[in-house]
């Protein structure tokens, strides 16, 4: 991965991915803050971010700060060289001046590939528009692998947004890599769209009722519908309604089964289910650190 | 101290108080940068400001960075998660996957201390709405405590703004535990709500005439007069009139009295004062940085 | 330069410019993170931002993170004290509290000298409307002296915004101390004002056509030309049109004559010149970290 950019989960490959977890194993104990680690100190990480995502930014700071690297960072797109004119390709050029590694957040989709052409820097792409966030793909493969031993093996159920979801899509396409079954479940109108559902194994299987197949599941992956998606609230109120997630649907899963979100929740589960042994959703938001630190220090090493 | 949070003065004993002033009392040549401390090398500070207060901000962080540690921040409240709907519960619980310590800054009373029933990590409020703000009464009864030798025998007039004043609330109950001579002065519209009235002890004297009782004064903490609180301008401008300090105020003062202020100041304190002897109130906002960072290390070692 | 603060390029003298050449050759291997540095550990830089400048801000905190040092930084104006009515001399004293130097950008010219006044702590002015941008004038200089052997015998064209352009202006008046010839070339709205015409050297050449001295110059220096500062736009899309850089401008220049720019660039040159050999402007703005790092090096240590 050395000096190589990261923009699409299909610049990662499988090796690559097996090496990424492997050291972010050896990470975790560095990313609790248990041990110091002063491996990138002197290196500075970049952080642009176009649009706000508190979470995913503190997310990376977090992960170079834990490995003795700087951060600069740039959270407030209308006040930059952007609002004068200067083009995407510039701004990347510039930064490129100032740090060893750029993370870039943009609500258009393509721009990291884009900055990825013209940066002389390795660049990670946080989060574009509709397009990829492949970090978050790579910490809920981890989390899987992590909490459940392995990857391969598993069923796995995909529920909620799979239309909007840009987390979705590329989970969807990496576990496509690993011999896991494939639940997807949402409503209608937010079904996963044709250009992603054509890439999907064979074997995927579209699911009306999450409670059929409860009890069959390793791994819940819940995904936040968003109100803005529907026209009118009585629509979104009788569909978040069937798509939450309770303790009673707890008590129908396997005991060693794991819920994952990618976070924000909203009403998509309820806060009773923070409490049970099958929540993993901050446990895996908590795997954002390590799975970084490790990515960061294979590209910069 | 260790792994506490501190979301009231009163989660803050006495002997812990003794404790705090003993060690911001070593910090001070880290704090001034003339000596280097990387006791908090490899932790993380996380700042999350619902609000915006950058003098508090920047005193936390130099705290952290003086102590060698890191910060990542959160000043953008309208681009975080919360505008997503998240909780204040689950944006706690993702920031402690990123740090080992959260400043925690909100509008609303009470926010702090639900943030620290739900944070693994400890949590310091530093300011919650008309609550608490516990580390700036810290600091100012550090403050009484260096330049006036100690606390207990001094005759303390609190002047300004006793009934929206955070400030000011916090101090007098902090002062009570002391033996200490209170004055109240504040235009009638600005009094000391009577739910801290009826806390404070019973030697507390209402004064309606600071010049009164000006000569027999050690300590003279003023605070900030905001013109929203007055319905017309006619009023606030009588009133900043008769509660304005100058060069006259200081020369009817004892020689070795000190003029306090929490900062901000506008037109309560008149330029002409900064350059006597007894204003110490940038030397007050000095101290911000060595009892914060006293702080964070008795929690965090 | 010890302890001194740069609020003019006037501040800094021929001598003092040498010691910081020669200072910013020894940072660049430091600068590009090929060597560390550690020299400013412990130390902290406070960036009060009362404008944003993303590039600018970014330049300096880079510089501080590869000497080892930290930053807080203030670049939410209207968040702050100001905001509650606190003059810029107390928002210095403040900052002084908690930080080692003070780098300030602000709309208002000579903004930054009365904070050099006030502060205890050196202050360097990171642009203050339309006054000075010491650090811009000396990285401008320092690209010269190392793309071109030397500053003294060059021909040096600035091109563009002349008028409002407070980076020419400095310039200007810096090359003036340098034995080189000048050439002014500007539309007619956009001319020098007759306070800097004042002031330079007898020998400055005000050119109408800038084609016509294209081959004999040594340096192009361009500007960006903001379209806010005509009163339509077809008046700026000519402008704009007959002050563009392309490829058969570049192919008119001796072969080792190198083309600078502060930047950001819009449409003053045009993308396929990057690609040439006489484009300097990224390599210049990465010459900003290693000459800032060289001048908080001297001032700090």
């Amino acid at each position: 991965m050395k000096g190589k950019s990261v923009v699409s989960i299909d610049d990662v490959s499988t090796e690559d991915l097996e090496e990424i977890f492997r050291r972010t194993d050896e990470m975790l104990p560095y990313a609790l803050g248990e041990k110091r680690n002063r491996t990138m100190e002197g290196k500075i990480m970049a952080t642009l971010f176009f649009e706000p995502s508190t979470r995913t930014r503190m997310s990376f700071e977090s992960a170079m700060h834990r490995l003795g690297g700087s951060v600069i960072s740039m959270a407030e797109p209308q006040s930059s060289s952007t609002s004068k004119g200067e083009t995407l390709a510039d701004t990347v050029r510039m930064v490129n001046a100032y740090s060893d590694i750029v993370v870039i957040r943009h609500p258009l989709e393509g721009a990291a590939r884009l900055a990825s052409k013209f940066s002389t820097k390795p660049v990670i792409n946080a989060g574009d528009g509709s397009g990829q966030h492949p970090t978050q793909t790579i910490l809920d493969l981890y989390t899987i692998r992590r909490e459940r031993g392995r990857i391969d093996g598993n069923r796995v159920a995909l529920v909620g947004d799979l239309r909007y979801g840009r987390t979705v899509h590329s989970l969807i396409l990496a576990l496509a890599r690993y011999d896991v079954e494939i639940f997807l479940v949402s409503p209608p109108v937010l079904a996963l769209p044709d250009h992603i559902m054509s890439r999907v194994p064979a074997g995927v299987k579209v699911v009306d009722n999450l409670d059929d197949i409860l009890p069959d599941l390793d791994v819940l992956y819940v995904t936040r519908i968003q109100k803005e998606r529907f026209s009118d609230e009585n629509e979104y109120r009788s569909v978040i309604g069937s798509y939450s997630i309770d303790e009673a649907s707890v008590s129908k899963m396997k005991k060693d089964a794991i819920i994952m979100h990618p976070l924000p929740r909203v009403d998509e589960i309820k806060p009773e289910v923070d409490y049970t042994k099958n929540a993993k959703y901050f446990v895996q938001a908590s795997y954002g650190v390590p799975v970084r630190m490790a990515l960061i220090s294979m590209i910069l090493e």
